[in-house]
């Protein structure tokens, strides 16, 4: 791992171990420098990661702070290592959660739905009206099974932002990112093959490889950095893996953003154990931070990485858009894009292609990312507030969700339960295991502007747990 | 077999060998019973098997000839019986006919594309406009991964009309009829397992068995009565298949309609030896005869038959809406479907939801099925026209797609290589076989109006075909 990394979660544990209060200046980068035997940029590297995290706020010319205001959870723990491969259980969970119709009467924190009622959106269903009106109908004809090029070049300039030069023609358009993932694991695996996943990871996701036949390695990974590459390079040395999973930028359901040169260090552990990389960027785009982080693929330099991204969370899900850059996996991809949809509905790919050539894209995600991040501190202010003593909380560096560690002995499968009955639906934390981990955790959605409406639900989760948390004292 | 059915067949031949000839009369239904010893419904229902597939034309009151305009060419030949499961070749000439892009200057008789250009459509577009512009935005939310209620409750009536009485909970919304085709096949088999296959089948299908690792058993098939029951029969008492999978109504690219009984007779098949049907009924509802044909689904009482269709081929396939009836195996093709694409796109949903409340679909299939049945006229004409002699070509009972078979000596991907070159794309008859088989047959598309152009483009297939013959005859 790298110095400034290190650094900085050593920092990181001792304010939240409360070594440093809020308010309390920090060591210059000089006394740090000098204590640790690092180069001044070294501990500079350090402290903004520590602030783009939340966890220190720099003064001019005086330094770097505890936040004053700080009266933040800690952070969640980082999981155990993983003993071996597992297969993938929770799907009678995770059906549960998905079939669910989004209903009037309960408020769903739990699904990973954005906000789709901004008014920098009209521009899109203004292109959709459009479309349908127009005389050579578009729309009704098939698509080639890679999508339409008008897109496709529209996503290639996207992918600059991230670091990534690639060409439309090294682009698969697909029905949302779940068919991006599912033909990019099917172009690279065989059933049985071992897939080292992040943990927790995106229920989504490890149902895929379940429903393909893989077994799952699970990683332990740090709310703050990613995934373990320690662990990771351990597993690998141990186990034939073959792919790599992982949602690197504005992890779900962490949040974290993983440090530019722990990408480079998994891409060079790939490289090194000649396994292929499943990128999932899907909320990449959702940084608070501007310019966006860069991907692993913009590292990539030998192909076997596969970028799966989509507009479900930065533009709306219902249009089912999403994109694979799958490297030199193309042609596998192809065929598994073609036996899976034959191609992608024309319409929204013409819609999206025209609003962002139309401009409309960065002005859209701009608005979205202030929303969010004032979603978050909102969302953390009332965990604070309403859960019980214990509950750690993530620091999401981008999308809209975040994921809180309720004392152990809390079962959120129990907490789910009673809170369906009054009208509160959460995302159980055990489905973002392959194995059933994670089951004192839950992750909410913060995307919708806060009301007294999801005020309430929020405090009726705080509520329903400690009220859980006194039954099983008086049970034990 | 049915004793109709082997009635028909018989006669069938004896008018194809030209034993009766156009105009004359052919043998009264009380003669038939007595020279075959069969009853007086059983013959007529054999000559209303032979009536639909037009080889015989009742005059009222003095019984049935053979059509006096009658110089069709012969029908296509069955294939000989397959010997074993094959792994699935060919994907390098579906890549290459699927990744083609709509081209002004190449006339495309190749792909299974309908008229979208039908002023019945225009209810549909206003539909997908009008859905645009609704304040609460519905085509931005995720659907769930049922599929809209609305939809599946309009299916669900749809499908009274092939005697299936199914409720909108037993179905499942697609991405097109691929991903029931994909969703199913899953559901039922692993990779390595066996798949009984109608040969000629469609590629689409094929390629689906042969990207998820499956081996596929090719049974001959009859272009008017459809797979050979006795083939299928030796084949399940030899081979441990797992699933049958079959376009039993306006096959594709056969265009005959199992006779019911042996629609039945295969279901039977399908129970003594414990196997799943997978049915494909996309070109269904486009029968040329109406009511529409019943499906094997409708016949199925213990849940064995999964059904997949789709709005492609009868409203427009740039929609992508399918669905599946998967019966006993619809938890499985859930998790299927929820790993393939998530959900499917929302807004052409309800489009087509809408579409089919407000009483458009009938009248639109009434059109185009009278403008398919014309089309298939003249399309059958042009062959006997400009191709050369020898040539052989189905009968289409519905849908818009006509086989057409070719001296043996005519290689498809040779003639389809000099058409290119001169604007014209064709589908190679090899495509329709796991193992490369049918080289000497092609697939071409009669579903736009009639035009001098595709004249042009028809008689250029023919004309190739010709000098191809030539050159081998020279090489011979």
């Amino acid at each position: 791992m790298t110095l400034y990394v290190n650094l900085a979660e050593l920092l990181g544990a001792r304010i939240e171990q409360g070594l440093y209060r809020p308010g309390d200046r920090l060591p210059s980068v000089r006394a740090l420098s000098l204590e640790h035997g690092v180069s001044l940029s070294t501990v500079q590297q350090a402290y903004r990661l520590l602030e783009d995290n939340g966890l220190v706020a720099p003064r001019p010319k005086s330094g770097y702070f505890v936040p004053q205001h700080r009266t933040l959870p800690a952070l969640p723990a980082v999981g155990r290592p993983a003993q071996r491969p597992v297969d993938i259980s929770q799907w009678e969970h995770v059906v549960e959660l998905v079939r669910s119709v989004p209903r009037k009467d309960i408020v769903q924190l739990g699904r990973g739905m954005p906000d789709v009622n901004s008014p920098t959106l009209k521009p899109l269903l203004r292109s959709l009206a459009q479309l349908s009106r127009r005389q050579d109908m578009p729309g009704l004809y098939y698509d080639t099974i890679s999508g339409t090029q008008a897109l496709r070049e529209q996503v290639a300039r996207l992918m600059l932002d991230s670091g990534c030069t690639i060409d439309a023609a090294d682009l698969v358009i697909t029905t949302g990112c779940h068919e991006a993932l599912s033909a990019s694991i099917r172009a690279v695996c065989e059933p049985g093959d071992i897939v080292a996943v992040d943990s927790p990871s995106f229920h989504g996701a490890m149902q895929t490889l379940k429903g393909l036949g893989m077994k799952a390695m699970e990683i332990p990974t740090d709310p703050l950095t990613g995934i373990s590459l320690e662990a990771l390079e351990l597993a690998l040395e141990q186990w034939p893996i073959k792919l790599i999973q992982v949602t690197p930028s504005c992890n779900n359901p962490l949040g974290y953003i993983m440090p530019e040169a722990r990408k480079r260090a998994l891409l060079s552990l790939a490289q090194r154990f000649d396994v292929a990389i499943l990128e999932d960027d899907v909320y990449g785009d959702l940084a608070y931070t501007y310019p966006r982080p860069r991907t692993i693929k913009s590292f990539d330099d030998d192909g076997r990485v596969l970028l799966c991204s989509s507009f479900s969370k930065t533009l709306a899900p219902g249009l089912r858009v999403g994109w694979v850059a799958p490297g030199r996996y193309l042609e596998r991809v192809l065929h598994m894009k073609y036996i899976s949809t034959g191609s992608t509905a024309t319409q929204p790919q013409l819609a999206i292609a025209d609003f962002i050539e139309a401009g409309h894209y960065q002005p859209h995600l701009r608005r979205m990312r202030a929303q969010y991040q004032r979603g978050r501190d909102q969302m953390i202010d009332w965990v604070a507030r309403y859960f019980p003593e214990g509950t750690r909380v993530s620091r999401p560096q981008g999308s809209f969700l975040l994921w809180v560690e309720l004392p152990e002995e809390c079962d959120t499968l129990k907490l789910n339960r009673l809170l369906l009955e009054q009208g509160v639906q959460i995302a159980m934390g055990s489905i973002f295991s392959a194995s059933g981990k994670h089951r004192n955790c839950l992750r909410m959605n913060y995307a919708a502007r806060p009301t007294p409406t999801i005020e309430a639900a929020v405090r009726k989760v705080g509520e329903n747990a400690i009220r859980l948390l006194g039954e099983e004292a008086k049970l034990g």
